[in-house]
């Protein structure tokens, strides 16, 4: 059972799901094993057009019909990819912003609750600051907008206001200091049509662009929006993994990248009349239970108490966490909500709501498409549902396996700095002293690729921890660390002895969750004041990036606007790159000179930390440290 | 070398070409054979994710790791490749778009030309036409910005201006209704994503609602400010294939979809001070010679003479023009440049240069990045780069078939009108009457997947006009058309009795040159024109649209839209969804209950015209004809 996953609730419902017969993805994981493609997964196959489709061999078909060569057919298949994460991401922030026009003009149930951050952030982008916290949300939201939709031959605004002055120089001069997020992708998705650019160096200059488009057009403002609408995370103690879910409750399940339904829902939850309503339907009461990101950005900001109670989870845990039977509503918003989904609510007496008109699974029936204008009343017909869906149910067998982690959440860059007594200094002495070596941010998500569920993740993390690198966790692969016991205190025996001493001296967990993978943005932004606050580039920082379990496509735009900022970044498993040697040379070497990041592929812990350790030993070197 | 094209010219230069050893268009599709990959060609494979790549084999692989069925898989991969085309329409509606507003504004070279369009269009979309001229095209331009970059909950205000009240009507109930194009691209591009929307129909819909946000919010006004700013096509006589290069000349080719460059370069080359230049450097002067598309636009728009002398034909020609010697400069635009075009050159003492920054092929040193402000002197480089390269291949070998095939272009809407006497009466009359059976849009582009190049779309428009069609052609299939000598009064001959009667009384040839496949939007809304005027929906008209030999992400768009809009659409070769039994019934069965639309197939130019006049038949029955 070890194969499955490194959760051993997950290894019970994993057998629950094979003895009931079950699809599910460790199954198909396995099933694809001797069929998978060797043209794919080099990246020398391509059917957009209908002259293909092309496989290029190597003495035989050197060039696909069109005439391009591997390297523009392998990166070209890597830029198609890329995109859909910057539409993703690009689509979060538009609901964001939107969300955040209509409270101010107070059409929503939320408020601005971190009205602190709304003036600094709009004195930061040059808004008349006298205006009232609603004028000027509706002020930034408009910003934002604008900031998604400018023209790609005009300057990001956010760029131009959060980026170093070095690192846009050096943007300027490659190029790839870009517009807006839309046009970029626009210009993207035009690109990579057949006959259109062919020359991988050209793309890769491109998908760099597109990735500074979107970490900074799409990510820097969205994430502050939402603290601005439900408060900045503070470091606060809660708990994960299968065992927070008791069937006796009407269980609601927020699941995807964006929390609005889901704050709306714990708001209304947490409303006397609506606990009233479960419990004449039989139930204990209404619970509101994080799912994957929405789950994580949930429980960020948000303290968890009887209705609010945690997180289940990442992404590969869906079917098994249906197929408890104890999920009355699955709330899905934008990603990720399995294509089984359905399949599983009907197996196991759930009921799957988008709440997006993105989100689609066979076998839906009912789909909300998330307005912020009606999210009050759209959070209380879920609610409706799910005690619809549990009066159904409650007789049914559920299969709960009692595994409960305790975590601590919510180290947000101004908790970061609070823990730190309000300053960065402690954090740099522990650097320059060599207490701490460095600071890696995993930002990954969860995959079947490289081993079991989770497994990986884990597996670096403690690695890195043990060599004195901090690490700040994001992404599905912040759960898979809140899972594993890695974001307690009690992981500080699993540290060196000076990262230990650090951690116990600022009483803080070696590995500190700093949110989702939509945080990419901030965590430029902090790297980028810690550089300031050396006076140095930032690429001259012994700091790094590691996605051991990548899985989709944000993760691969995110991993690029890393490169791109000039980060070494590394991700596993290897990407379908390795049928262009030019390819992956110049995104593997080459690109250092350009972007000061690297890209490092590798997919064993102690090689991958090999890799980071050297980078970081050099970077250290470099300052004299 | 019937294998290789229906044109003699191409058919002598490919010898050429393969004798020089050099690789080629024809080479490579001939070296892919056996070597395809059914998965791609049924559009079941999928390697988007980490888990992947997945291959969907019945009895073994039934379902991708994510869980995604093949309905799925299927339906997404298409929805992928259709982004592109919508992504590429909208870019150049947007350079469209800011082109005119620098005109307003005086800081082009370009002019109003057509004002009478201008106030026309500016009253139906509801602007102040007391405004100057300058004026009006700044809003103009604004209005389509804005809708370009319109948020996808807002319906476009272009189809609320231009469809018909019934469509509308369709259109809402289906939820097909939508917004901007760009956003409605960023929700397609979110929704493919892994674990995003996995159900067929959902995205089969979100294709439709695409398709129409490109028909309609790029392209409409798109093809309106190029006929403002360049003149409203009339029929006129020209010529084209690759006996009008004369090596003795400086040579620019225009080559792409985008005119602006390929207008100025007209206007400049046309200074007799220019002409001068290139006679010193011991050329004859200097001739602008259309390539593809953007030949096709400014051979619509401009009269030929002794400086503009015509087009070459489409885009599987590039190498074999290039390879003539001939082309000093090939002034490449957003799509297609064949990523040879490099190699091409540098073998047959040419120039490849990108005039957008989306274009890029390997071996390519200067670039030109087109702005609409800096057009002028734009152009000027590219005429001082052409004629510095001419001087270096002067004195080497070229190689020009000297065919040439005179045609007669320029059938707009308004030039159609024009032809019929200022009315549609005297086309409904002999719609009526039976003279012409139908009208049939064939809008392709040229592949040689099923043939020849351009074989099968003169094969289709010759039995369709055999079969008293009446034959509006678009796109690259237009080009193959007029060098195939359809275009001209000479094919009456080849016309069925009654449609040849009709085309001797109007003095028309039975296939119109109508446009490009830009101009997709304008031949919904003629279709729309001509419903109105018989107040019936459009659905109702003895109508269809062919690609006999589609080939790119455009082409797949715009017949998505076709559908979308309510027509009959023909497509070979038949795309990727053969792996889906149920995707292929909705295309080409169900779909027609809900737009009135649907997808047809078929490789073989009888079948096909008998697919088309089948459904012609059934319309004109059910008119009461």
């Amino acid at each position: 059972m070890d194969k499955v996953s490194a959760h051993k609730s997950i290894q019970e419902l994993h057998e629950k799901v094979e003895k009931d017969d079950m699809t599910n993805v460790n199954e198909r994981f396995e099933a694809m094993d001797g069929v998978r493609c060797p043209y794919c997964e080099k990246g020398v196959r391509c059917n957009i057009c209908s002259n293909g489709p092309c496989r290029l061999i190597e003495g035989k078909t050197e060039r696909g019909v069109c005439g391009i060569d591997k390297d523009g057919m392998v990166m070209r298949n890597i830029l198609r990819i890329n995109s859909m994460g910057t539409a993703a991401y690009t689509y979060h922030a538009n609901t964001a912003a939107k969300t955040l026009k209509e409270t101010g003009k107070g059409n929503t149930l939320f408020e601005i609750t971190d009205e602190e951050k709304l003036k600094k952030l709009a004195d930061r982008i040059g808004l008349d600051t006298t205006l009232n916290n609603d004028e000027l949300a509706i002020k930034l939201g408009d910003f934002l907008l604008e900031e998604i939709n400018r023209d790609s031959d005009e300057p990001s605004e956010v760029i131009l206001e959060f980026a170093s002055e070095s690192r846009k120089e050096t943007w300027e001069e490659l190029g790839i200091l870009p517009g807006g997020p839309l046009h970029e992708l626009m210009d993207v998705k035009t690109s990579v049509m057949t006959n259109v650019d062919s020359d991988y160096e050209s793309m890769a200059l491109k998908t760099l662009r597109m990735g500074l488009a979107t970490s900074y057009g799409s990510l820097t403002l969205l994430e502050e929006i939402q603290d601005i609408l439900f408060g900045t995370a503070k470091p606060h103690k809660a708990e994960v993994d299968t065992g927070i879910l008791d069937p006796e409750y009407v269980n609601i399940l927020p699941n995807g990248h964006e929390p609005f339904i889901g704050a709306a829902l714990i708001q209304i939850a947490r409303r006397e009349e609506i606990q009233e309503k479960a419990k004449k339907a039989g139930a204990k009461g209404v619970r509101i239970i994080g799912s994957i990101e929405t789950g994580q950005e949930l429980l960020q900001r948000f303290e968890t108490d009887d209705v609010f109670v945690g997180l289940t989870g990442n992404w590969i845990n869906q079917e098994y966490i249906l197929a408890t039977g104890a999920v009355d509503a699955f709330a899905a918003d934008m990603n990720c909500t399995v294509p089984t989904a359905g399949k599983y609510a009907e197996r196991y007496n759930s009921l799957i709501v988008p709440v997006t008109k993105l989100v689609n699974v066979p076998g839906v029936e009912h789909k909300i498409n998330y307005k912020p204008e009606k999210a009050e009343e759209q959070a209380l017909e879920i609610v409706d549902m799910a005690i619809e869906n549990f009066k159904d149910r409650k007789d049914e067998p559920t299969n709960v396996p009692e595994y409960k982690q305790e975590i601590t959440t919510g180290f947000s860059p101004k908790a970061l700095l609070d823990a730190l007594g309000g300053s960065l200094d402690p954090l740099l002495e522990n650097i320059k002293n060599g207490n701490i070596k460095g600071i890696v941010a995993l930002v990954s998500c969860t995959t079947l690729k490289n081993g079991p569920h989770d497994k990986n993740t884990i597996n670096v993390a403690e690695e890195l921890i043990k060599r004195d690198i901090l690490v700040l966790s994001a992404g599905c692969g912040n759960a898979a660390l809140q899972v594993g016991g890695l974001t307690t205190l009690d992981a500080q025996e699993k540290a060196g002895e000076g990262l230990k001493e650090v951690c116990e001296a600022l009483k803080i967990p070696p590995v500190l969750s700093f949110g989702t993978c939509t945080d990419t943005g901030r965590i430029l932004n902090l790297v980028t004041d810690v550089a300031e606050a050396l006076d140095v580039d930032p690429t001259e920082l012994p700091v790094a990036v590691t996605a051991p379990e990548y899985m989709e496509q944000k993760a691969t735009i995110a991993a690029i606007a890393a490169i791109g900022y000039g980060l070494y970044t590394h991700v596993s498993p290897t990407p379908p790159v390795t049928g262009s040697d030019n390819v992956v040379k110049l995104l593997t070497q080459d690109i250092e000179s350009l972007t000061g990041g690297k890209l490092a592929v590798g997919d064993e812990p102690e090689e991958i930390v090999d890799g980071i350790v050297s980078h970081i030993e050099e970077k250290r070197e470099g300052l004299g440290l």
